[in-house]
């Protein structure tokens, strides 16, 4: 939320018709980057059963050329800046593909000439900007909203990056009177009916162009696109001292983080509060009724089935909060001698296209059938004793209400008995949740973290169980912090500006 | 979420013969109890234009009387167990009729006897129950959700309320090979077919029961009914020294907050962090970039607008956050003496069904397009800098994926001048925008606060503004904290419990 992570729709129309820029048809790229729609890669998955009785899921993932046209030549030196990832090695072509500064800068951008009518500003761009001349011609800019981002000093605060204005502030029906390019193409003059003058820089508006690509580089920064991944998956591998120590492997780290939903952090300090060295790095630590850290371990008269040293099935962490964590570090400080105290993980997005796709009836269910997540109880935290009393109701799998995308998924054995359906709905829905947990454990992979290693988790989109150990033969001791996605991707954004790295 | 605060949507089929426990039709009002539907409170907008060219919106709230049955009489006297909610007064009639402990109890449940069938099992309950006759004669436990929560030790860990056993530890197919009514009709015992063995209390399955009546008293755990209102809105006010000193207290300022979505707080100490008192009753202040409190007054070189005298636009706070800060705690520590430094206030929920109904051209653009709220800078929190890239892609109205309800709201000064539309629609979108914003200043309320006093306002749901002051003629110092509505609402549901309160 992760759970409105990928809000990415938009209500464009696909036909060139309707374009905010008209081509020059330069080439069949080009041609192409005018296509809009709500998704921009298709994943088709492929089932195979054997006469085991196992179901493999192959992944494909084609990605849409029109998203990422290869860089221009004068770009390729930018191509070798490539960050600290350390990226599993079946998708190791995608991501290397993807680490490069943005090939349409808008830096450059000189505007030819520029006019009214129909209610937009028409802007033409010089064939001598940055988009030399294979991107677009002309783009339109609607009055309003023109006039609600006038960048002066009355309307726009340049310090805090905000509107002063409100709506209430400008005349709906104002129009341009007349606008100017200036300083030879650099900027222009908007003159408004009501005597209001704006200027806006040519850099300024060509970065806000009304079209697809302009778009698809602040849906990036906003979030990158997702990984899915199967039970073939190789977890990407950090080194715990780099990510503290050096900007790039911080976000070489960020970047795993979100696109894959899992990596494993090396050679951490043995000792609690280590994954704060991280966590205050990126953000910092969120808190729950169990404080800011929590010893997993076992312990009499549990709260939590965590608190023993039984198994647990697949699941994510605290799925009965409305704003659940979306980032666990769980760092291993012991881990357990003999068999036992493995973590299973799965990619919980993956499964849920597998259903969407195979199972559309089952997947239905699972999407529209709301059901209580619970827990209630006493902690003690730092000598506080907190009593709480949560509860959620919420789907299996919950889809963004706009563009349908999966963007949380919920699976717990704090799943409620109280359940608010109609009976008749109650087996069938049983029978989508088992093929889900089924379909989870059929995709997952499973590791052993090594004392000192930290497993850290998109707890809105990963599942991960634990098997069974015996605690009264032997120790063992993780620590788990979290962090909300909204620090983490906002620690993201800052490092790409700051060593300016473009990615997707 | 309060994004998804109100997950509520039912599944059942509103037939009768469809329902899972058939009535024994002794009065309208018990018959109409199987009624179910998404929505269970009707709200009526009467819009009226007078020639002034203002508008005024008369809201009237139908409650359907199938889920607030007049209470029979052997509760009357717990109906006098009222909680210190200062309720507005145009809605007092609504709110105490709501106060009383469910008439329903479980506690008494009986069972007169059992049966399987048709995937089912089916329990007869006994006229003496606690029922009385008046509700269901017998009621349908589907087979996988009785064995899927077995109560007994070896499946259920009661001390954490947890299943122990996953959806892989039992067989699908199992089923029950006996039902026996034990120890006079208080349990169920079930032998199923793979020789497991699960016992019921009455009681457990009773308040189980997949009906209408059953599932609204666990609505109501999960979230209040909302009460939406307009401009003739009089604030619930109450005192800081009984919120942090008496739990009846602090429940009544819980429950009018999530009914009402705002409240005072009158003689709260003038000193920064007082609310800090309230906030660690009912959870954890909240942290944000800003830390975990900050002042509010004007200084140089301002990171937000909220730092300076000018004038605020109706807004919700950081709705740049995925997670969007819940509650805020405004705490008037010294008010401007001259004229201005007021807050206006509306309720987002109350306007934005308004144009669900009047204008659902309007709403549904305002629904239906994603529009980016950013916030970057750099704040100095405890002598520590932290440099912020918040970036989020939201419509200004959010409905919930399952039920289409209004679950957050999102205006802003510091909305994105990116905008990700097709162009066409550009226009038309700010026309909506222009609406949503007219219809909150018409409908909002005015109020200065005086010094030591606090809004407390769900920031989800209200809009808040503040008229400009002259900074540099006096002082302004406002204190604010957050508070996420996960740990709001399970201490509602702790005092609830502890207090013995049922509330809708």
């Amino acid at each position: 939320m992760g759970l409105r992570l990928l809000s990415l729709s938009t209500l464009a129309s696909p036909s060139v018709k309707n374009a905010s820029c008209r081509l020059r048809i330069v080439s069949p790229v080009s041609a192409l980057m005018v296509t809009e729609g709500r998704r921009e890669s298709k994943t088709h998955h492929h089932l195979s059963t054997t006469t085991t009785n196992t179901t493999t899921i192959n992944t494909n993932t084609t990605t849409t050329t029109t998203i990422n046209p290869t860089p221009p030549p004068r770009h390729h030196q930018l191509l070798q800046k490539s960050i600290a990832v350390n990226t599993p090695s079946i998708i190791t072509p995608y991501l290397s593909r993807h680490l490069y500064t943005s090939a349409y800068s808008s830096s450059n951008a000189v505007i030819e000439s520029a006019s009214v009518g129909n209610g937009e500003v028409r802007v033409v761009w010089g064939r001598s900007s940055a988009c030399g001349g294979e991107e677009e011609e002309w783009c339109v800019y609607p009055y309003p909203w023109l006039r609600d981002n006038c960048q002066c000093t009355q309307c726009y605060d340049a310090k805090s990056y905000t509107r002063i204005i409100t709506l209430e502030d400008w005349h709906h029906d104002d129009t341009p009177h007349q606008v100017k390019v200036c300083e030879g193409g650099v900027c222009l003059e908007v003159v408004w009916s009501s005597g209001h003058i704006s200027t806006f820089t040519s850099t300024w508006l060509h970065q806000r162009r009304f079209n697809h690509q302009a778009r698809s580089v602040k849906k990036s920064m906003l979030a990158l696109k997702k990984e899915i991944w199967g039970r073939d998956f190789q977890i990407s591998r950090h080194s715990f001292d780099e990510i503290v120590s050096d900007d790039e492997a911080l976000l070489g780290f960020l970047t795993s983080l979100e696109k894959f939903g899992v990596v494993l952090v090396t050679k951490a300090p043995r000792k609690p509060k280590a994954a704060f060295d991280i966590v205050n790095k990126a953000g910092f630590p969120k808190r729950t009724h169990y404080g800011l850290h929590y010893p997993i371990r076992r312990k009499l008269g549990a709260e939590s089935l965590a608190f023993t040293d039984l198994k647990l099935g697949m699941h994510n962490d605290l799925p009965y909060y409305n704003y659940v964590c979306g980032i666990i570090f769980l760092h291993c400080i012991t881990q357990f001698e003999g068999s036992g105290g493995e973590n299973d993980l799965a990619d919980g997005y993956h499964v849920s296209e597998y259903l969407r796709h195979h199972h559309p009836h089952q997947y239905h269910l699972l999407t529209h059938t709301p059901v209580y997540f619970w827990n209630k109880g006493v902690t003690e935290v730092e000598g506080e004793t907190q009593e709480f009393y949560k509860l959620f109701n919420t789907p299996i799998i919950v889809e963004d209400s706009m563009t349908g995308e999966v963007v949380r998924v919920n699976n717990s054995q704090l799943r409620d008995s109280y359940l608010d359906i109609s009976p008749e709905l109650v087996t069938p829905w049983y029978s989508a949740l088992r093929l889900f947990n089924t379909t989870l454990q059929q995709q997952a992979i499973r590791i052993k973290l090594n004392s000192g290693e930290m497993l850290v988790m998109d707890n809105t989109r990963l599942l991960h169980g634990r098997t069974a150990y015996d605690g009264a033969v032997g120790e063992r001791y993780m620590d788990q912090v979290y962090l909300d996605w909204d620090q983490a991707l906002s620690k993201r954004r800052v490092l790409q500006e700051k060593l300016g790295i473009h990615l997707e």
